[in-house]
C-alpha cells in the first residue's frame, strides 16, 4: 500500500507541475466542491481539486487523470439536483468557476461566445444591454452556470416558447477524456457536416468530455411590457383542457405554469401576492411582445371557456417570481423530496389526479407544480430529515415516476439522471438503448474516468 | 471464385427465405433504386434490393448484411443531392418506399407517428386537415420522404422560423447495423434521459442505422392569409444589412430568401411573375399569422430604410412558388453544378460579392440564391455535360466552399455530405473531430456495413 501511495503522490506532483497553485490538495478547501444541491451523499474524500483557468488547464488535468486512471467529477456552480457533480473518493474535481468570461457577443449574428463558468443570469443581463436575450432560464439562473446548463441540458420556465438549452447551443469546445480538444458545431443556423456532436455533449452530464467554451444562440428582446396572467380552476380537468387549448392556439405564451392547490397555498404563504387558493389548480403565465396584452386576453378567454373561476392580467411579474422561488417555500413546510418527470401535455390533468391518488395511498403530502406548456412536472413529497423518512418519500417518487412513464412520459425533463435517478433508467430505456449509451461512452472515454457510474 | 459465388448465392437464398418477393434480384428492377438525384456515378451492380414493408423486414436485411459483410445503402425517394443513397457494387439496397403510412396524428399533443417512406408534403397535407402543419419543407417536399429528411437533417425555406428537421423530431425507431431495434427519444417536449441518440441519428445519412418509424412534432397553422413580400436592391450591401435587421427585429418572417440578379432573371424567364430584374439582389419572403400584413409592412419598411428601390406585398405566393422551382429553371439555362454552403447571416453580402469575384476569375456564370434568414446559400455553376466541364465547375464550387469557411461558415447547410462532398470534410473538421466521428461509427457499426465510405 505504501508503494501505491508514493506512486500517487509522485503523480500528483506531476500535475502540480502543470497547474501550480490552481491544484488544491487541502481537504477543507476541497470539501465544498465535492457536493451539489441534491440529496446525494458524498462518496468519500477527493484527492484534489483543479481550479481551471483555461482550456489548457482542463486538458492537463484530464490527460493526467486518463493516464493514472483517476475518476473525475466536473463542477460549475454546484446547483445540480441529481448528484452528477459529487466528488469521488480518491478522485479529481475539475471546477470551471474561474472560467467565467463572456468572450464576445456578436449582435448581428445573435451569438455569444462564453466560458462555461459564466453565471446564466449574468450572460442574460449582458445580452439584454444589447437588445438580445439568452433563452434558457432555469429557476437557478442567478446562481447556475452556462456550462452546467449545457452539461445537463437544463430547462426552465421559458421552454414552452424557446425550447431547452440544447436549442440554444450552436457550437462547443470540449476537452475529451484523453485531454484532446474537440470543436463541434458551427456559427451558422444550419450545419449538416458529420454527426451532431454538439447535441451529443449537451446533456451528457460530464460523462463524455468537459465543456470549456460554448457558442450560444441569442434572440431579440420582444418589444413592449410582458403581461402576467392567472386563471383559477375548480377542477383539474378544466385546467388541463385549457393548457392543451392554449399551447395549440395562436396566442403563444412565453411561460405557462400549472400549480396544484397545495402549491399555491404554500407559495402564497411564503411570498404573499394576493392569490386565492383554488379548489382545483391555478394556471399562471406570461405573454410578451407588442401584442402581449391581446395575447393574454385571448389566453384568459380560453381559460374562461374551459371553466376558470377567477382570472386576471397584470403587468407585474410578482406572481411568476413567487413561482420561481417555490422550492424554498416548499422546503420550509417540510416538502423536500422532489422529482422531475414529464408527460405529453394532453395528459397533464390525468397526471395531477394520479399524483393525488398516490399521495393519499402513501398518506403523504405531495405538491405539484408543472411547466405546463411542455408537460414537465415537479412533485415534491414531505419527508422528515431522517433516513426512514427519505426512504418512504422515495417510494412515493417511484410511484409518481412509473405513472409518468405509463402516460407516455419521461423520468427526467430537465434535471438529468446523475446518481439520484440512475436506478430509474431501465424503467424508461430498454436493454438496446442502454447498450447504445454504453457503446458511445466506451468509445469516447475508454478508461472510464469521466463522471463514472452516473447519468447512463 | 466459384466457391465464393456459390456461398453468396446460398446466403441470398437465406435472405429470400425471410423476405420472399420483397427481395428483388433482377438487375433491371434494381437499377432505378441505385441512384439518387446527385451527380454521383453508380459504383457498380448491387446484389439485391429489399422493398421493406416492416421494421422486421429491415431488421432481417441488416442482420443478414451484418453476418455476411455486405454493404448496405438506404433509400427513401432518391431525391438526395450528395450521393448518399447510391447503391454499392455487390451491395444490398434497402428501400423504404413501401413503409409509407401515417400511423397516427395526435392533435392534442401535436405529434405524428409516421413510417419513413411517407412523402413529406403528404404528411403536411394530412396535418393541415387537422389545423396543424409539419414545419420542415425542403424544396422537394412533394417528392421526398420524411425518413430521408431525417437521415439528412434536411432544411428548406421555413428554417428561419422553425429550425431544421432535427428540431421537429421527438423520437425514432431505428434498426441498428446488427438488426437490433432501438427506440430513442420521448413524446414529451423535454427529456434528458441518457445521451441524445435521436439527434445522433438525425443527419447521420444512413451510416449508423435505418430509421423505421419517427415521432415528429407539429405546429398549429397560423390564422389568416400569408403575405408574400419582395424588395429589390441596387446594392448587395443594402440587401445584406436588410436581412440582418429583419432577422434581428420583432417582425419575424416565415420565409426570407435572397436572390442575385442572374437568379431573378432566370427564374423570371422560366416562371414569369412580373418581377423586374434588380441591379443588385432581390429579397422575397413570407409572413404568416393574424398580423401577417402588419409584419410584412414592417419588413418592407426595414428594406426601404436600407435602400430598397422597388418593394411590394401580395397575398399570392406565385413568387415563392417560382423560387421553389428555381432548380429546373437554372438547369434549363446550363447552370447545373450546385453547392450548399452556409455563412453567419451578417456575412451574406460579403459572401455574395465573393462568389461574384470567383465567377469572374473562373469565367463562369454562377447564380446564387440564399435561404437568407439562416445564411444557407445555393450557388449554381454553369457546366457543359462533359467530364471536363464538370471538373471545371467543381473547381468553382471548391473556391466558393473555402470562401464560406473563411467567413466562419459551413460546407453544407442542408444537403449533407454523402459521397459528393466527402473530400471537403477535412476543410471544416480537424483530425480530432474526424476521429470522434469514426469512433462513434465503429462503436455502432463495427463491421462497417451501413453506407460505408460516405458522410463521415
Amino acid at each position: 500500500m505504501t508503494g501505491e501511495w508514493n506512486a500517487k503522490l509522485r503523480a500528483v506532483e506531476e500535475l502540480r507541475g502543470a497547474l501550480g497553485e490552481r491544484l488544491v490538495l487541502d481537504a477543507a478547501l476541497i470539501a465544498p466542491y465535492a457536493r451539489d444541491t441534491s440529496r446525494a451523499r458524498p462518496e468519500g474524500a477527493p484527492l484534489a481539486l483543479v481550479l481551471a483557468e483555461s482550456t489548457a488547464d482542463v486538458s492537463a488535468a484530464l490527460a493526467w487523470a486518463h493516464e493514472h486512471g483517476v475518476p473525475v467529477s466536473v463542477r460549475g456552480a454546484g446547483t445540480g439536483l441529481t448528484g452528477g457533480a459529487m466528488g469521488y473518493d480518491g478522485g479529481l474535481i475539475v471546477s470551471l468557476e474561474r472560467m467565467n468570461r463572456i468572450l464576445g457577443i456578436d449582435e448581428a449574428n445573435r451569438l455569444a461566445l462564453v466560458q462555461p463558468g459564466v453565471v446564466t443570469g449574468e450572460l442574460d443581463d449582458a445580452c439584454r444591454e444589447r437588445g438580445l436575450f439568452f433563452p434558457p432560464d432555469p429557476a437557478s439562473a442567478r446562481l447556475c452556470t452556462v456550462g452546467g446548463n449545457i452539461a445537463t441540458n437544463a430547462g426552465g420556465l421559458r421552454c414552452v416558447a424557446h425550447g431547452v438549452t440544447s436549442d440554444s447551443v450552436a457550437a462547443l469546445e470540449v476537452v475529451l477524456a484523453d485531454g484532446r480538444v474537440l470543436r463541434t458545431g458551427a456559427r451558422t443556423r444550419k450545419n449538416v457536416v458529420g454527426y451532431d456532436l454538439t447535441r451529443l455533449f449537451v446533456g451528457s452530464e460530464g460523462t463524455l468530455g468537459v465543456i470549456t467554451e460554448a457558442t450560444v444562440r441569442l434572440k431579440p428582446v420582444p418589444p413592449g411590457t410582458p403581461r402576467t396572467f392567472r386563471a383559477a380552476f375548480d377542477r383539474l380537468e378544466d385546467a388541463g383542457r385549457a393548457v392543451t387549448a392554449i399551447v395549440g392556439g395562436s396566442a403563444q405564451p412565453e411561460v405557462l405554469e400549472l400549480m396544484d392547490a397545495l402549491s399555491v397555498e404554500i407559495i402564497e404563504s411564503f411570498h404573499p401576492t394576493g392569490l386565492t387558493v383554488p379548489d382545483g389548480a391555478m394556471l399562471v403565465g406570461q405573454t410578451v411582445g407588442a401584442d402581449a396584452e391581446a395575447k393574454a386576453e385571448r389566453i384568459i378567454a380560453i381559460c374562461a371557456a374551459q371553466g376558470a373561476t377567477d382570472t386576471g392580467i397584470s403587468d407585474s411579474d410578482a406572481l411568476l417570481e413567487a413561482r420561481r422561488l417555490s422550492n424554498p417555500a416548499l422546503n420550509a413546510r417540510g416538502l423536500k423530496i422532489s422529482c422531475d418527470v414529464g408527460v405529453p401535455v394532453a395528459s397533464l390533468a390525468e397526471m395531477f389526479h394520479g399524483v393525488e391518488e398516490i399521495a393519499v395511498r402513501h398518506r403523504k403530502r405531495v405538491s405539484t407544480v408543472a411547466h405546463a406548456g411542455d408537460g414537465n412536472l415537479h412533485c415534491t413529497v414531505e419527508a422528515p430529515d431522517d433516513a426512514a423518512g427519505i426512504a418512504a418519500a422515495d417510494l412515493v417518487i417511484d410511484d409518481i415516476t412509473r405513472l409518468a412513464l405509463s402516460l407516455g412520459g419521461t423520468i427526467s425533463g430537465e434535471h438529468g439522471i446523475g446518481s439520484v435517478k440512475r436506478h430509474e433508467l431501465p424503467w424508461q430505456l430498454d436493454a438496446t438503448a442502454l447498450d447504445m449509451q454504453r457503446l458511445i461512452k466506451d468509445a469516447l472515454d475508454p478508461r472510464g474516468i469521466l463522471t463514472p457510474g452516473r447519468a447512463i
